[in-house]
């Protein structure tokens, strides 16, 4: 049985002065009505995800948030990541029941044999060819959000209001480059001033942020939208793994009142908290083939309860 | 130019269980007045410290205290063990400039050629003979304070009162056991039951610490001993290096209000703020021949200024 090639970010994706730079998107057909986009159709496709992935994350925030569990079917890889790549070793046997695959390589050889990057989460399969038709993980959630929305559950939250695109898309850019993917160039990054250029991208976009939500209870004021569950991810993150796996330790997201406030409002609202799975991070982070951690030490800590306490923002901006 | 036997923790200290096992001390002949004891003068030893050993750091602690500078004169080796062993790199042309060698265990094999333990600091070399002649890092701060007590300048504290060394003993032996050495057991665990055994060994003890300081401004009441001193160095260690290094992460010492007034009380005293160099200490921690950190990136975080903030445990207990 072929896995398709093996690739990590162990052995690409490093530029000459030590910078992680992310792989392009190979799979990044919109969804859409015209014809040559992926139609869009309740039960055909298949969301393939991973409880430490961020990007993987946030299209289960959104598709709970929507309402379209019934309407894409979702399959979830350990948050281990093996040296053959992703594994579905939480299902009976190792396999997927739907796609009948144990690694998600496999998926990627399949639908084109030449394709030599890493298999990523998300990623959404056709399940009428098996094949991968999208695995786009910056543009995702706006497809469940807009073409979806004939699918979308009564009252569902509009996460992507047309009068706030232009903005919500100039902050995503943001978000991506100095936070979601921040905290990888300095995780990845292989020399010390490349993991310095990203630790202070880092925090002087959260210091920002920090400010940003002293003024309004989410980032584009009373209601939640597409940038919310762009920042939560990473947030949700931060103090469990980022901190020590990656270096990013000039503070935790605990010490910023505004920051802290807002991530556990979002997470104790259950599209996100039920998503957030603090031991699959750990693991992912901490026992991946990549982590550097040869005896497999999983940390202990730090202690999570105290996302359960009261945030009081919605008193604090009512 | 032989440097002897080169042995790390790497190589051996593990038990069949993945438990770290420190090493016995090899030179721990007392000093005193007796005869077969190392004799008690001024300008007849060295000691060789390392800026990132806790087990060094309060021996200059305790010397700055009693004001045995100039009896006891004074070596230091790079925090950032070599495969070598510590390396004199800090000195002109990498040398001591009094013992003549360029890693310890050079003086260690000319001590004793069938040693095979780890060269350690701290190290103390009788300066006349060249050799070492006590590295007992546990019981060295109590000849400082006892039988060198007629070189101790004017006014020095009672680190070691007679009246509450029992007292003073049995809590010295539980925070080494799960304190000093807790932290080593959790950050050396080559296996997760025996991580797991030290990581609660370190926070019920610390809850424990944190408790007493609700109750006194030091250890044994108004007056500084040698007990605060061996605390100290595993606090001022906790959050920029074990925290991370070490996965000893429920919580950091500035969560707790008490082990973080008390750190910074004596912190903010010459002998202890002083001796304390965090860079030294995250490189020793991060980048030392045993870190698991492969591209040798040094974490710029956490922010440290936070250790001058007002401490207040002298009004708290005045």
């Amino acid at each position: 049985m072929s896995i398709g090639k093996v690739v990590t970010t162990e052995n690409n994706e490093i530029s000459k002065d030590g910078a992680f730079v992310r792989q392009t998107n190979r799979f990044d057909t919109p969804f859409g009505n015209e014809p040559g986009l992926l139609p869009v159709e309740a039960g055909r496709y298949r969301l393939i995800w991973a409880a430490i992935c961020p990007w993987a994350h946030r299209q289960m925030i959104a598709i709970k948030l929507l309402g379209l569990e019934d309407v894409i079917s979702v399959g979830k890889v350990s948050p281990i990541r093996t040296p053959h790549g992703w594994e579905f070793s939480l299902d009976p046997n190792g396999v997927d029941p739907v796609l009948g695959i144990r690694y998600l390589p496999e998926l990627y050889a399949k639908t084109d044999p030449e394709y030599n990057g890493r298999a990523t989460v998300p990623t959404v399969v056709d399940v009428k060819t098996g094949k991968v038709v999208n695995n786009d993980y910056f543009r995702l959630t706006n497809y469940w959000e807009t073409v979806f929305k004939p699918f979308h559950k009564a009252g569902a939250p509009d996460l992507y209001p047309e009068h706030l695109r232009t903005e919500i898309d100039k902050l995503n850019d943001v978000i991506f480059h100095e936070v979601n993917n921040g905290v990888y160039k300095a995780g990845f990054a292989r020399s010390q001033p490349a993991y310095e250029h990203a630790y202070h991208l880092v925090f002087n976009q959260l210091d920002k942020l920090e400010q940003r939500l002293s003024k309004s209870r989410y980032l584009f004021g009373d209601n939640i939208t597409d940038s919310d569950i762009r920042l939560y991810v990473t947030l949700a993150r931060f103090d469990v793994a980022y901190y020590a796996a990656f270096n990013t330790n000039r503070n935790r997201i605990i010490d910023y009142p505004n920051l802290w406030g807002y991530a556990r409002d979002l997470y104790q609202i259950p599209a996100f908290g039920n998503t957030t799975d603090f031991e699959a991070i750990k693991k992912g982070y901490f026992l991946s083939n990549n982590a550097h951690n040869p005896y497999d030490i999983l940390p202990l800590g730090p202690d999570v309860s105290n996302w359960q306490t009261p945030h009081n923002r919605d008193k604090q901006f009512s």
